[in-house]
């Protein structure tokens, strides 16, 4: 197996050049790299998004389901790497992806409370790929990975069933044509959240490197409900929105940021990227609350881990350690312009009691002029 | 809040005394350090177990609930530490414990693919006692830690339900006159659980240290299901068994950990001391295998950490650091010890397919003679 | 002993203020919390600095000494932690402070290759202060941080001597009075450093904070060394400078960061304190680049370990973890202004080969104006 | 490059065969896989040493250097990995390894208090083969690892000087024939150690393992300074020995131990690896105590790793994960076996205010009939 990095992309100079004033949704584009096509993380090949919403009075919430790659995961893994940025979280599936560094399963992105179904639905759906999971093969290790939507959303209800997250999944697996992954802020999985006191959600973008001739993507897709009211800061100024009328003045958010890459970089490689998702997330005003997990995830998709060791190891040549600094600045870049996309794309949500987060646009107009 | 170690325990002499031959079941009585009055991990004062077990033909699984203390843990967090022996595992709610330092749940232990519903029974469950919860307070952090039981128990069936949960964690509550707590080997979450090619199980075990004039008691919880066959080594000697007809050679076990202690340390030293297992672990012949998810959690209930910023935080002086020796020494012999009760205790169990283990028992019956 | 916060700062608003435009040294003020009276680390009381530098042509280094608190660190410690942002370093000492949450010894900042004189420095001078060192007592660990000073600095010269050490140590026990502190830019360690492709060294700054009545300082000193020629943001938006005549285009810099505070924190919390200096560090443009070591050691004052278990451990009501959020604030603020405090402070330096760094005030006249 | 295998090694089987009865020295052979030739780490091809020893009245220490491998290592480097078992120590050079996974110097071990020496030598050395080092190539991290020998030894002399370290490293050159590097016990770093209440020092050891028809070695060698007084296992026995008269009670030793292969593995994987040797570790008696620096870095022969990012990364197919449950065997057994070979090759020492330790054959010669 060989990488199979996209080969159209421009190069990425270091210094800067008059940048596109805007990105996707009217967001200022931030950083020096070059956005890929669609400014999303579907920009690497094969991975693919679908999205469940609950909208149903109190019940504002969902699932948001990335598949890495299509065809079989389980047996043929792909590397990855995780950042505890702040581990104030309920995410499920991190440790075996730290000790082991692949991945081997889809990624549902859910309400806290929404961890254990999606645990369920995820393993279940694995069972249906590999028939012999937890008979002559190992169990799998399902990634469900969260936010509190408390706020908008009656968290108690515990309003996600197994059914969303597989048809959020199937969603995703008919997501070559990309459509439905660009779609962002309250829908799936964002549908509750909330971000510095507005309305949160999901986000996407991407940047795009040159090493050595190559051109490479990196995408990221958060899942953005972080923020102290009147921390953020959009493009490096600090946005000043009257305070929102009742919510947590305190962090208790969360940010899950997963990040995609077609070049060729081992789990070792991938966790120092992972943290530097970290760096885009300072920009955008947050500290790392304490009261929100602040978790990072990235993969390539340029090699295959076989599950059986009767199959051949791939013996690819990694990019060389002094190339991550490129994937760096694109993984710092990728996440603060996702999660200003997040932003820039969410729509009103009023939940349970009446909870009502503003929108950006509502509450910063002159951000959109 | 102020420690409150027994008072009434022997002196821990650090050079070998004529030890006791034989601990309960007929085990060797491993260490230098004298045991609790019931050799057991309720030896520390307010710790209480529940299990529900499952036995119908290929379901062979079950769960055990322990509850660190009673009353309310979220409101009146307990100190704790967790200890990544090696990572293959599916276990949920350690990255917050590894962040915060603090236990807030009971603690589920369980089958793989049961972590899911475990997860969601123990929310609920916390949603009842706190019915604040995602509302004005942050959600809870349910701890549900696994082994894969696989091999005997039919796992793709998902037989647990959030009923069995409540029911081992009702008994748990019901635990106070400890009779329940006793209850080792085949029973509970270890049904389904295989050791070193034979039954494993449950297994628990207790120390007793004495500092500055001062008792204290460390108990030690296993969920015995590591361990290749052949490797097994009790009280220093190597078991020579017959390798069992069918089952995996190599480790896909994993061993779940839990520590106790009624010494005031904080989370610090609590990791320090959750470490400790994996000396006890490997002088019964493990090496931590590659598929084994060895996992050690340890608590103190000498101090509790209020979740409200407005409640006093507690003035409490700790151990001093030269006082871990002992309890790390405690740490080791405990889960050593319960190992062994594990495996002593092991009664045989036939699961799916006609998979059955042998008991240690049957396998070297000149153990026990 | 008991917590002995600074008493007479005022409130610490989360809502921004029209905030004094100006920092010290001209750059602008950044965040939202008030600096401290004199805006650097030596507002927290009993924090003392030592500057000795090497100014011979070629040589171009030095070496600065930080002693956290007057008298004796070995026999009463102070609680400690680290947060590695990235590993590329030499930095000695940094495990033991990680494992056991305890700084014992004075911290020397210097060039890479002045570790091992450093580390022999503070190993002299410990025996000195502790005769029973490595006899009756365990030895000491000495914390020798490091950043690379090559393109200015003749590193192969190995200038640095132990008497330097010794002088700079020496300066800082006399430094209650806090002159010789306030020195910044390129001195001491910060002799040879570059920062962005321009003359970096050493900086400092302060913030303070209000919880439940409370006042408490925290402040950062760094020696800044780090970042990309081009990619300097200053207070939110990028510099455009032209690029250095020579010197390495990609980062090989290093940072470290030392945050001290008399809020009384333990290990734990201390370590997720330092974590938020990587906030600080990207909001200057910073992406944590693959070469260059950034470190971060947070301590606190408010609370001394004893080195015997003789002696009575300290109980000491710890801050609620709620307020760290403060905290955090505070961390990535004064990291940030610390780092624009070096670069507004450095004087120009030629060194080796003629290599020479341009000051940000020759770089970029405009933010001086 | 490729990976270059011992071709001539035997099966490694997983069952029990009628063993060695004792291994080189007369210690029992503890484990079920074979020994390489000389049952030690220079079994693995490449590895080489060189001892330099201060005997002198009350200076009683030294330094033991090892070559990972011929020719240049900071242009060609290692993967490499480590386990902080228990990370009260001062060892330098680990976080570079932590982070990057690459071993690039000569490991020095020594006393805790020549760590700065023998950096400073490493350094020099580097700079005399690599003439660019910080200049237009970076700085070198030099590994000099450490346990405090301060019972038998004046450490307070600091009598290590960077001739000694240059002489062992010297020897450990020349060292292809390997005859210096069977030297074991009270000689170079293990001069002044202590080891259970005993004479400890180096020791070494090695076992072979097959996996898909192809041999491999792993080789350790460790400095041995742990362990309390009688806490001593042997081959599973515990060593009821007289108490010292005088010396810490306690532990205040700590262990390194080097772990080299020839099977082709990432640093991922070698961290893996270099955490099993902390089960070898347990089994000799040892609960890592908590003054006790316990630290295992394992590295492979197999790959080189370029410096120079226009140099062509290797393209090897690295070991599937199944096969590190052999490796981690092999670490474990090879620690132990090491350790104890190096309480049987130990030889009386007397050193400061006539401290005198037994050997193992003074004070257990029955282990010797």
């Amino acid at each position: 197996m060989h990488s199979t990095p996209s080969s159209t992309v421009p190069d990425a100079p270091l210094t800067a050049a008059p940048a596109r004033p805007r990105s996707r949704l009217g967001a200022p584009q931030v950083g020096l790299l070059p956005s890929g096509p669609r400014d999303h993380i579907t920009d690497v090949a094969g991975v693919s998004l679908g999205h469940c919403t609950l909208d149903a009075g109190p019940v504002q919430t969902g699932t948001t389901v990335l598949l890495p790659q299509p065809g079989d995961l389980f047996m043929h893994k792909l590397p990855a790497g995780v950042a505890v940025i702040n581990g104030f979280g309920k995410s499920a599936g991190l440790m075996q992806v730290q000790e082991l560094g692949t991945l081997e399963s889809p990624i549902a992105l859910t309400s806290t409370f929404g961890v254990g179904t999606a645990f369920n639905a995820l393993v279940r759906d694995a069972i249906a790929q590999v028939p012999q999971l937890a008979r002559s093969l190992p169990t799998v290790n399902p990634l469900a990975l969260e936010c509190n939507d408390g706020w908008l959303n009656d968290a108690q209800a515990l309003a996600l069933q197994e059914a969303h997250v597989q048809h959020a999944l199937a969603l995703a697996r008919q997501g070559g044509a990309g459509l439905p992954g660009l779609q962002e802020g309250s829908v799936g999985a964002g549908r509750g959240m909330s971000c510095h006191g507005l309305k949160g959600g999901v986000g996407s973008a991407s940047r795009c490197v040159r090493w050595q001739g190559q051109g490479y993507t990196l995408g990221a897709l958060v899942l953005a409900n972080q923020g102290r009211p009147g921390a953020l800061v959009v493009d490096g100024r600090r946005v000043v929105i009257a305070p929102p009328a009742g919510g947590p003045a305190t962090e208790r958010g969360s940010i899950i940021i997963l990040l995609a890459t077609d070049a060729p970089l081992d789990a070792r490689q991938l966790t120092r990227v992972a943290r530097r998702a970290a760096a885009g997330l300072a920009r955008t005003g947050s500290d790392y609350g304490h009261g929100s997990g602040d978790i990072a995830l990235a993969f390539s998709t340029a090699l295959r881990i076989p599950q059986q060791p009767t199959a051949p190891m791939p013996a690819v040549a990694l990019l060389h350690e002094a190339a991550l600094d490129l994937l760096f600045q694109a993984a710092a870049e990728a996440t603060e312009q996702a999660i200003l996309h997040a932003l820039f794309a969410a729509t009103p949500v009023t939940g349970r009691d009446g909870h009502r987060r503003l929108t950006l646009r509502e509450a910063a107009p002159e951000l959109f002029a």
